[in-house]
């Protein structure tokens, strides 16, 4: 890997514009790849317009709808929804060298093994990330605060994952490698599961669910289901910590009068994240024998509104759980 | 009781205008109650329209919102929602005599413990019928499909019972005392705890619930857990009978395209039936400590979306629950 590694953001959302500009910012050579044609032509238009606070800041930045023609990175960060995965690697994978290597900071279970398919395993570095950022229209993110970015190699030495981890953190993307990222993963999995689905469902806000008995309560069974069945994986999950998560950001000076994505996918009718995240849970439960009521109650019903917008979708992994 | 048994219909919705105009047909007295003062004022100017197929009568009835002076009923038969029964008989105690007999169809449970307030248990009737009705606009209802319809005394002697059953089955309502009754007062709870409450969350008709393998699964469960509450209670209840009838309701040419009531208060922002139907059945599982996640679920996110457009309601049975 040379001195400068190139980085290619697959899925330039609002995440994806984050650690892409401050890569770029950083020192490194940055390109966007999106198939949301309007934003990546805003962002090549006008350049990629960063808000934090009162601050404004336009970043020049390469970004493509398609990928670039002979062109491969040092390293693919995708960032896309868990149900684009597929399709996006698919796409992009002209981008992909003998060399490459990938990092999922995505949301749900199911990524690393979809990567699986265009890369060896010893070239996929799992991570996840509290850096949050908003995408409210084409080309302009809004980011803030502070976060904390988990990365781990699944196998082979990790000197490369060192050098990432180094790039994130010139980039102020407070990063480290560490052997807990599996239970970081599995926490925010856990954290997803309950809030989105919830929303999703009742078309609240994150803080009208956290401030209503009902809501922690139906929060907290959700996310203790995912702990047994991440305890059956090896992994300890904090479930008090995740359910304390759940509640800061129902605080209305936090995130608290915020519609989770799932719960925007549903109103416009879009293709949700459910399957990689209460979908992935109850498959694994399944595998484990696990009963988890709470979240097959919500996986079921957003699967039912989902199909009914999106009736040609599938049904594979229904038909495993049920039959 | 006279030879000619006055009656008071207490909630003249679709299904209470059903039976008052088949009793009055059937050569008795009978009087409507509703605070809906439109639909009241509808069928004093024009008569209660009822509609069945192509067929159309008027039937002249007296019909009132507020009771009459110094006028008392046999039998009061109470079909207001659940929500309402105990505000619906005080509204309406000035009807009910010393020899006053009280029979409830209402869906849910609770309805016999609110009618105890005003007569003794020996005059209470519980019952339940499967004819339907639709009122889709003030003083109109649509009726049609055959039915049946249990009833039995609590306690006591039931020549009065017999009486009345006697009184139904002339108005071609099908009776019968069954010392099944609470069987099937508990099969209607199970069956409108399960499709009420999805359609509800979901936006989606009973055809769509009905058919959808994900749907089908949770409305089994629903029924399920409402199975294993009822057998701690000496009710032995036919969950697959259960299962099989949601399935033939959301057949396309029954009432597939069917959004059950708890589905369009929620789209009106009204309050819901939800406490005297999965509210009930989460209260007597907690009695016998038995857990019931899948009704917990959707009784959670039904209370909250309430509570968001009905902020005033009292949440003494959610911190029962909790904690």
């Amino acid at each position: 890997m040379s001195k400068k590694i190139t980085f290619a953001i697959i899925g330039a959302g609002a995440m994806g514009c984050r650690f892409g500009a401050q890569l770029l910012e950083a020192g490194f050579d940055v390109t966007l790849y999106d198939v949301w044609k309007e934003h990546i032509e805003a962002i090549q238009n006008h350049g990629l317009i960063v808000k934090r606070g009162e601050e404004e800041k336009v970043i020049k930045i390469e970004a493509y709808v398609d990928p670039l023609k002979d062109k491969t990175y040092n390293v693919l960060i995708v960032f896309t929804k868990a149900q684009y995965t597929e399709e996006a690697l698919n796409k992009y994978s002209a981008l992909i060298s003998q060399e490459t290597y990938i990092l999922t900071l995505q949301n749900g279970l199911g990524n690393k093994e979809s990567i699986a398919n265009y890369v060896s395993m010893d070239r996929i570095i799992v991570g996840t990330t509290t850096y949050s950022s908003d995408l409210f229209k084409p080309g302009v993110i809004e980011v803030g605060g502070s976060g904390e970015t988990l990365i781990t190699n699944l196998r082979g030495t990790s000197f490369v994952v060192s050098k990432i981890e180094e790039a994130l953190n010139k980039a102020f993307l407070n990063t480290r490698i560490s052997k807990n990222t599996m239970i970081a993963i599995w926490e925010k999995l856990a954290f997803n599961a309950a809030i989105n689905s919830v929303t999703a469902l009742t078309g609240l806000t994150t803080g009208h669910v956290g401030n209503h008995p009902l809501g922690i309560h139906l929060l907290r069974k959700i996310v203790e289901e995912v702990a047994v069945v991440a305890r059956y994986l090896d992994i300890v999950i904090d479930t008090e910590s995740v359910v304390n998560t759940l509640l800061e950001i129902s605080a209305p000076d936090k995130a608290g009068n915020h519609y989770p994505s799932m719960a925007q996918d549903i109103v416009k009718k879009k293709k949700t994240e459910i399957e990689a995240i209460n979908g992935a849970i109850i498959r694994e439960a399944e595998k484990c024998k696990i009963s988890v009521p709470y979240n097959q109650s919500v996986y079921s019903m957003i699967k039912m509104i989902e199909d009914n917008y999106m009736p040609n979708q599938t049904n594979k992994f229904q038909q495993k759980i049920l039959f």
